[in-house]
């Protein structure tokens, strides 16, 4: 039974990475579609969301199905319901990408406002929140993840730099204003990506330290384990 | 024990309902703050948000707390699980309404655009969802849910309804961009406060209807809570 309870998390673990590696791919290629005005990568980005939500619930349904029938320990148990945290923020970061191409799709109708230079920028930088994010939860690397925390920072001054900077535009040329909105959406969007992988490194953070079942009862987690 | 399990349980359902209120209360003084230009009531929805905070993470370690060292049974479980989610979209509501609140700061110190008209129906519609969400769950009521799911098209088709409005503002008059743009934010802050109404409302069904739990490993419910 207990080996049983071991390829059950291994598989959810697997799963939940899945649906990283997919949604980090939805970012990637809405940025994409935007700097190479290909209308076909966001179309895929738009489609490829069905997917994810479709995983999302196999994941949800996976972790219920071992938490009503299995007995997993207190560190187990942190392990699942950390797991449907960070799927549920996978899930909006899925979102947040749609959003992007949708907004791309209108931008490649028209000439391009300027060079895209911060946008990328920004792109990477959360990006590598949400990769950095997953490998702190494989790796329990508390570190990691509260290093994935500190970086919102900059997502934050870079994305109030390109609204000041967008806000501009819209004032100086009444022409400008429905792509400099597209293009500030965007920014919104990618900085709610940034948001969801700093909640990710926060379930990291409970998960690896386990912080708050200790400190709330008064018990180790040997005795809360003994005491399932 | 069990007694003691129920008190807990009840303990936790209490604190989610508190939550709500206090969600609740953000959302419709934000928009008072706005309507009557009262900077006063906007600082108060800001310096509220710790609070909210606070409640989540507690509801959260209790929680935990309950599922590390009690024995809940499956249905006990999806409560469980049901409600740390919906615990994480109400603060999340709690965000949006301060998010509302900052813009409303910025708005109530420059005369206003318009007449405030589609603003206030679109915050009252997200707010009777939230209500009616929370509602569904303390009756167990899956159909309330249901209709708390479906007023999400209202809400989207007012959304891009003003968005088309404030857009034709913007670019017809260089003057009214920063305002339009700060109700553009508004609106958009209610149109992800029924998402979060929706997802709490889907959240409802799951834990009422057990779905998944039943679809996935072919157990009843009675033979699932035999099992753990």
């Amino acid at each position: 039974m207990e080996r049983r309870l071991d390829q059950d998390l291994d598989r959810v673990r697997q799963m939940l990475l899945r649906m990283g590696g997919m949604v980090e791919g939805m970012v990637a290629k809405a940025t994409q579609s935007l700097l190479d005005r290909n209308n076909q990568l966001s179309t895929d980005v738009i489609a490829g969301d069905n997917d994810v939500d479709h995983l999302e619930i196999e994941i949800d349904e996976l972790c219920h199905l071992i938490l009503g029938t299995k007995q997993p320990t207190a560190v187990d148990l942190r392990f699942l319901v950390a797991v449907m945290k960070i799927n549920g923020d996978l899930e909006r970061i899925g979102d947040s990408a749609v959003n992007i191409a949708q907004s791309v799709l209108q931008l490649n109708d028209q000439p391009p406002l300027k060079p895209y230079i911060d946008l990328p920028h920004l792109s990477q930088l959360v990006q590598d929140m949400v990769r950095k994010s997953l490998d702190a939860f494989v790796r329990r690397d508390a570190r990691l993840a509260t290093e994935v925390c500190q970086s919102d920072d900059a997502v934050d001054g870079l994305y109030k730099q390109l609204f000041r900077e967008l806000l501009t535009y819209m004032m100086e040329d009444p022409k400008t204003v429905s792509r400099a909105l597209h293009l500030l959406l965007i920014s919104r969007n990618m900085e709610r990506i940034a948001d969801h992988a700093t909640n990710i490194a926060e379930d990291v953070i409970y998960y690896v330290e386990g912080r708050d079942i200790r400190h709330s009862s008064g018990l180790s987690e040997e005795a809360a384990r003994k005491a399932v």
